[in-house]
């Protein structure tokens, strides 16, 4: 059998101890399978030379860090191919329908990065509401302009967040931001129960009240038809002036033109998130250079120890596998019939 | 009855609306007290011309993020000295116990702005902890190599944090901290309640365990001669390797030389906080270009929301002053006997 693994470079795994997720080191599952019998390809390449390997691999390994597009054509010149694992969370990378259609299944391992996502989502909304990147700037440009700082600084406190999507991500996020003393507002396909909304201090609202409501909003749900473009300049120019938006989710769920032009304006207090489109994003993609943001470089699902998960998660979807078994349940995102 | 006011410049105040707390501005105090009678001198001189305008002054206020070392000479030179105001919180500047032998009045506005510093000990553990200054720096470089930075990148989850001080500002930090999974510890000179300790939290530690025991260090507590340079060499060679340090407190409360040393080697797996020594820290500080930090210029307690509470409490501790009566006393850091 073969796996193709598709994963981020790594120039110096040498330097990398910890970093198991890169090409360079393949999830460290090559021992295990070249011992079982079995061929690990682990390569950065996302183009013509992936198709190449994809002819014969029965499995492939993703990564929403360096995204292989799996669409239609691709899945059905691929013909030997069984299973498709996400080694993280959010597969919409891959289309589902065209795999399930070719008895392909796919898999991700769910829940293994969302408190690493929860915690950069905090850490940029008080990023943003703070104004932490011109204050960090001045330290290495010898300055020291309170006032200039200052007049965009504020406290998170008695602000209201507005959470979309209230799933694994958006609990654990909303959970975290309650000693905070904010007014959180979710809107998400489910209502929780009242004994959940009161333990994660949430308070159900519509899409159009709670956009309209916020002083920070915070998107946390996949990518799908409905959340594509979501803050296009019409949701843009529906927030509250001077509010701040992070997205975490998904790079495509805002319009990157629109997204520039109100941190350029000022309509916008600030924009961070660590999700682009495409992946890895351009040297001149327009978020590079916008002002007002506090972005990132897609990481946030990446820390040592989500690597860690991640990496054992795989292990086990393989595992089952090669066992003939079906991959365990929690850890299917979609399955062919039957 | 002249008031002098020492606040940091703003060059542009027409483009800061909601900056009160410069030299240009003068906390807004201006207007009252001109129609009271009285007269204000709002300056960012901190040297001689200073000491030629405190000749006369009845009161003088000053801040922490643009601070007048107050010394006994300087205290004993200016005759006419009832009341010193500090317009935000730690008046480690000023020099209490010369300052009430003279039968001044040490005044702080109590409170003000200690949410503000606790969301910015969150901000900065978070910013350290999770490599958050390398991923944005990628950023604006054109740069996508997930390998360099998520080495260093770590969930906060399951760490243990050690609170150096847990009064108002140390507690709402643990407070907030609470629901990241963590494991917090803390020394101060006297133990919360059982009850208290649970609704935070907290466990407490003596100094030594919570150095060699904690992750990451969080500063809270005043500057005062037990704190002055708390982090030397040594103390810092007692953390464990690649552990944080969150210092928002006081720039004093550590060696500067032996921080940057630290974080150089990597013997410390980075340094936050927005406090120096001394204020305004100049071009050439050891911590402007040190590696490993996620430093800000001191302004942490001065979001819009602070100065306003801030110009609030300075004009409520001058009222009293004007109508004869003593300072309020959450207010009083040091006043003469009798």
């Amino acid at each position: 059998m073969k796996v193709v693994a598709v994963l981020y470079p790594d120039d110096h795994p040498d330097r990398h101890p910890d970093v198991v997720a890169s090409a360079a080191r393949g999830l460290d599952l090559g021992d295990r399978l070249v011992q079982a019998g079995h061929e690990l390809v682990s390569t950065d390449a996302t183009g013509d030379e992936l198709d190449a390997l994809l002819t014969d691999a029965e499995v492939l390994i993703t990564t929403p860090f360096w995204p292989v597009y799996l669409g239609r054509d691709r899945i059905e010149a691929a013909r030997e191919l069984k299973l498709v694992i996400t080694a993280g969370v959010g597969s919409d990378h891959v289309d589902a329908d065209a795999a399930t259609e070719r008895g392909i299944t796919v898999a991700e391992v769910t829940g293994s990065n969302v408190v690493s996502v929860a915690e950069h989502n905090v850490l940029q909304i008080l990023a943003l509401v703070r104004n932490f990147v011109p204050a960090h700037r001045q330290v290495g440009e010898g300055r020291w302009d309170v006032a200039e700082v200052a007049q965009e600084a504020h406290d998170l406190e008695g602000k209201t967040v507005g959470m979309i999507g209230l799933g694994a991500i958006g609990a654990r996020t909303a959970l975290r931001l309650k000693p905070f003393d904010v007014t959180t507002l979710y809107h998400a396909r489910h209502r929780r129960s009242p004994a959940e909304e009161a333990t994660l201090g949430v308070r159900y609202a519509r899409l159009d009240d709670l956009i309209a409501g916020s002083d920070v909003i915070c998107a946390a749900l996949p990518l799908m038809s409905g959340s594509t473009a979501l803050f296009d300049a019409d949701r843009l120019a529906a927030m509250r002036p001077g509010s701040w938006l992070v997205n975490t989710a998904r790079g495509a769920i805002a319009d990157a033109g629109a997204v520039r032009e109100a941190c350029a304006s000022g309509r916008l207090g600030g924009y961070a998130g660590d999700t682009w489109y495409p992946q890895p994003a351009p040297a001149d993609h327009p978020w590079r250079d916008m002002p007002r943001q506090a972005m990132t470089i897609h990481y946030s699902g990446m820390t040592v120890e989500a690597q860690r998960r991640i990496a054992d998660g795989v292990a086990e979807i393989l595992d089952a596998h090669l066992d003939g078994a079906p991959v365990p349940e929690d850890y299917v995102v979609a399955a062919p019939e039957g």
